[in-house]
């Protein structure tokens, strides 16, 4: 099999990361795409480093068990704490949502005032302000751990009073240090997006704009694959999707992330994965 | 050593099991507790029952490492899901928090219709409401899943307009069914005690009898040990906690969850006690 057949490897803690695997599939629809959410291990946000970094391992080995031209980490939290040490042994390039979400931070702030929301590991790694700030020195950056809103949103809380006034509450700190552009770092909370907005314009009465890290990630993975000559050429590409928790749960919400184009999804025991 | 000086052991998921620990301590001071948290793969309650079933039975392992007089399982959806296949080959009695809480419900209730709210994976087995049927089989039983209390109650949010429209959201559905009692079928939601009645008395207009399975379980463990003569009565007894993620968010929400006499907490691999 040539390196263009080969799939494109993305995996995350759970169904989050399959927004990424949407805009992917949106935007590449040629490639073969293996998704893995590791819902036995759910969230990774609220975990240690080096405890996220051992399951982190462990998803990469499943998802290499086959050959693939590249790999997306498609959750914050892993990205923060697990892609430098998983790059080392690693021939297959290795995406991490962090980089192109900071480089799009730094592009599109007008005042140089960033937000960044994210969960607890994500926020405490301090790995957003460190690659802002390496390509905008100047940068003011203020960060905000949100871990309700991850599971407002599984529960399909997306409107209404509850969510807003989480949201003024969250975002309160950003909008008195007068925030220009706000990171969305965690995979769920684009499904927020309307309402973030709804919160800057009528609470604080602020123009803020949003940087998505599925879209960027995304849009980074097609620049690095037309570059190398990889691009799948041939027809529409197989998506296939496992997790690690009973599939059932999985598949009814992954419909909602991913949209009518999710197919079945497969149980796997990552344990046995590893000798 | 004698059955006496054996210890309890007591496990959940993660921290809200320490609600339970505290009790124990409180009515049982001489008795040495072994407690353990499953921190790096919380949270259970959203997790399928085959997987509840294999990490709780990761848990006994550990706890059975040293001679224990009991084991309490202080999760309400590990009690709801492991309970029956763990008690299959143990010697050693084994309490969960949800038969208790069953008594006590059929007990307190006037009118015989009874509430019961929980996680995802305790509300879908059904437990409770059999429970109840096997001792008042007129029982009528509303049940609600209230996923965002676990969170809310991490977060510290346990007062203010957040909470109040998320419990009166939540408790909508047992209002309408005009319940006299509710079962708090979480170990986390006894720390919305207040703002629950209040809901229920300033927004339903009702009055509403709280169970927590926390206390039951103790009683029945306190009765049992009484019983059997395995009370020890010696000194204080030691207390050790054990979690399976870093020890530092643990022993700082640790403490207000157990109290001052929380101590040091060490981090065990559960995969390793496993052949």
């Amino acid at each position: 099999m040539s390196l263009r057949d080969a799939a494109i490897g993305i995996f995350d803690s759970g169904i989050g990361g399959l927004t990424v695997a949407r805009e992917v599939a949106r935007r590449l629809p040629n490639e073969h795409l293996i998704y893995l959410g590791d819902t036995a291990r759910l969230p990774y946000g609220s975990k240690s480093p080096v405890t996220v970094s051992r399951y982190a391992a462990t998803c990469v080995d499943f998802l290499r068990r086959e050959p693939l031209k590249a790999i997306v980490i498609a959750c914050n939290t892993a990205s923060a704490l697990a892609l430098a040490d998983l790059e080392h042994d690693l021939e297959v390039p290795l995406l991490g949502v962090i980089a192109p979400g900071a480089r799009a931070a730094a592009r599109t702030s007008r005042g140089g005032v960033i937000g960044v929301i994210g969960q607890e590991g994500t926020v405490r790694s301090g790995s957003y302000p460190r690659a802002i700030e390496s390509i905008l020195p100047s940068a003011k950056i203020v960060s905000h751990d949100c871990p309700l809103l991850v599971p407002l949103a599984e529960e399909g809380w997306l409107t209404g009073e509850v969510p807003r006034l989480t949201l003024r509450r969250y975002l309160e700190p950003l909008a008195c240090a007068k925030i220009d552009t706000l990171v969305l770092g965690c995979t769920h909370y684009p499904l927020f997006k309307t309402l973030i907005n709804d919160v800057f314009t009528k609470d604080y009465g602020m123009d803020v704009r949003l940087v998505d890290s599925a879209e960027e990630v995304t849009a980074e993975l097609c620049d690095l694959l037309t570059r190398r000559g990889r691009l799948n050429g041939g027809g529409p590409g197989r998506r296939r999707f496992f997790c690690t928790d009973a599939p059932e749960r999985f598949a009814v919400v992954g419909r909602r992330f991913f949209g009518d184009e999710f197919t079945e999804v497969r149980q796997v025991d990552l344990n046995a994965s590893r000798p």
